[in-house]
């Protein structure tokens, strides 16, 4: 049997969440909420490359922890990074028509329902994780919540999006640049990596070295982010500077080096690992190499 | 020692809840993310008459359940209520510039760091909730968890205001707005009295009359709201016909007469219990009378 390459690994994982976070939503009915269910399921499953449920299924089958329960945390938080995703689009925060060449939920629907979708997704993820349904001890259930909880409010995930919104006011230094996508991406790929640390009753010598190679990841996939929109500017100027972009800040090539650096570095917290952790070493190659 | 008036017990509610809630909001410091810590605060702390606190505590004090605690899952409550009049005041919903005389959240600071503020908030109510320092067994709090999320969720609070926005477009049936003010307001106050009746490990029965109490409280709550505003709307117009009042929908009398029903069925449900219950049965009054 071939090894399946990581392209291969991702894309069965994200139809394996899409899957599940179909059967999680729920349902679309009659009722007059109705247009808010078809939001949420509109922008919950559109495209999208699902790094943080394979980030936390990866880990979970490293550690042998249970996948189905694996899968659902996932799926949760899946629904709040989807969350994050509807709201940053508003026209109020980076005013995104489309995104991933499909329009954005408020485009398709309209602001309210963009806000409030937004909102229940947020919400319904707390609710999953606190459901009786999910074969969890109420401890586990409980740190879950608070570890993702933590990695999504105003020392993670929003207030890494307030940084980015005064970026567009005056420009950051680089230490502040790297602050706001710490805490706007590192955060919650982190929280990916730890609530499958936990699931699989993790050490705390291999819990201390999956989150190191978490934030690895998380700089590096943002700073891949930037240069990756840095290379579409060059062919297709999009008159909308990036004033929290690390590549204007640093320059292309200081960028290049810093990610194989990260990468290599993600690699290194890998090395207590034996062979089982070959999926997560690959998704750190992926990160500084993917085309988008 | 003569008995506190209502608006005596419910005013020292609120200076306590005001009091615990600036404790246990995160500090304004001077990180970049300050501008994000003072629209919490600022909404979090503006005028409110704590309602839901106050259900909170009261049957918390009613079922001899620890104050202290009630306190704390009050206040996180009232983050998750407050966040949810952040985001209906926006432009894309209700379009409001003032808030019980204040300058609503957007207004104070911008729309991206209302909606962040909002965002926040709710965040931060779970994560209050399933901290270590609160002092409950985990099962509890995921109950209290669970109880809130499906409150406000899609079947909740959000699904009210998804009705109430809707219902800008077209009128709604007498069934559909009573849908919608059980959604938006009755089950956030139903909630409020659920997780003290948890709190309190209230009996199946004791619990049932509890919950018919809160359930006719929040229909009243609104139902004299509208009649607030109808009154109001007769001295000072505000050209902004509000679809979704039950006094533009059965008349002035037929609302008036359904809130005297309301009072009495929720004092009814109260019947089991001794002088305790009294706070509960003046604020069923004081609801139904009350002047803002």
């Amino acid at each position: 049997m071939t090894k399946n390459s990581i392209q291969q690994q991702l894309s069965q994982t994200a139809n394996s969440v899409n899957q599940r976070m179909l059967q999680l939503l729920p349902e679309i009915n009659h009722s007059s909420q109705s247009q808010l269910l078809h939001a949420m399921h509109y922008s919950a499953l559109c495209k999208g490359k699902r790094i943080r449920p394979f980030l936390t299924l990866a880990v979970a089958k490293m550690l042998d922890a249970n996948q189905e329960i694996a899968l659902d945390i996932a799926c949760a938080l899946e629904f709040i990074h989807i969350y994050s995703l509807i709201h940053d689009d508003l026209p109020a925060m980076d005013d995104d028509d489309f995104r991933r060449g499909e329009l954005t939920c408020h485009k398709k629907f309209d602001e309210a329902t963009a806000i409030l979708a937004g909102d229940t997704l947020l919400t319904y993820s707390f609710e999953l994780l606190s459901n009786q349904e999910l074969k969890l001890s109420p401890k586990i259930k409980c740190q879950l919540i608070n570890i993702i909880s933590k990695a999504i409010g105003y020392e993670g995930m929003a207030g890494g999006q307030m940084l980015d919104l005064e970026a567009k006011n005056h420009n950051l230094s680089e230490e502040q640049i790297f602050t706001l996508h710490h805490l706007k991406t590192g955060k919650m790929l982190i929280a990916a990596v730890e609530i499958a640390a936990v699931l699989g009753n993790a050490k705390t010598k291999t819990k201390k070295a999956l989150l190191a190679y978490a934030a690895d990841i998380g700089l590096a996939f943002q700073i891949r982010d930037d240069v990756l929109d840095f290379e579409e500017e060059k062919i297709k100027p999009r008159n909308k500077p990036d004033h929290a972009s690390i590549v204007n800040l640093i320059g292309i090539e200081k960028a290049n080096s810093q990610l194989q650096s990260l990468k290599n570095s993600a690699i290194s917290h890998l090395k207590m690992f034996d062979k089982k952790a070959d999926p997560l070493r690959e998704l750190a190659v992926f990160v500084v190499e993917r085309e988008l």
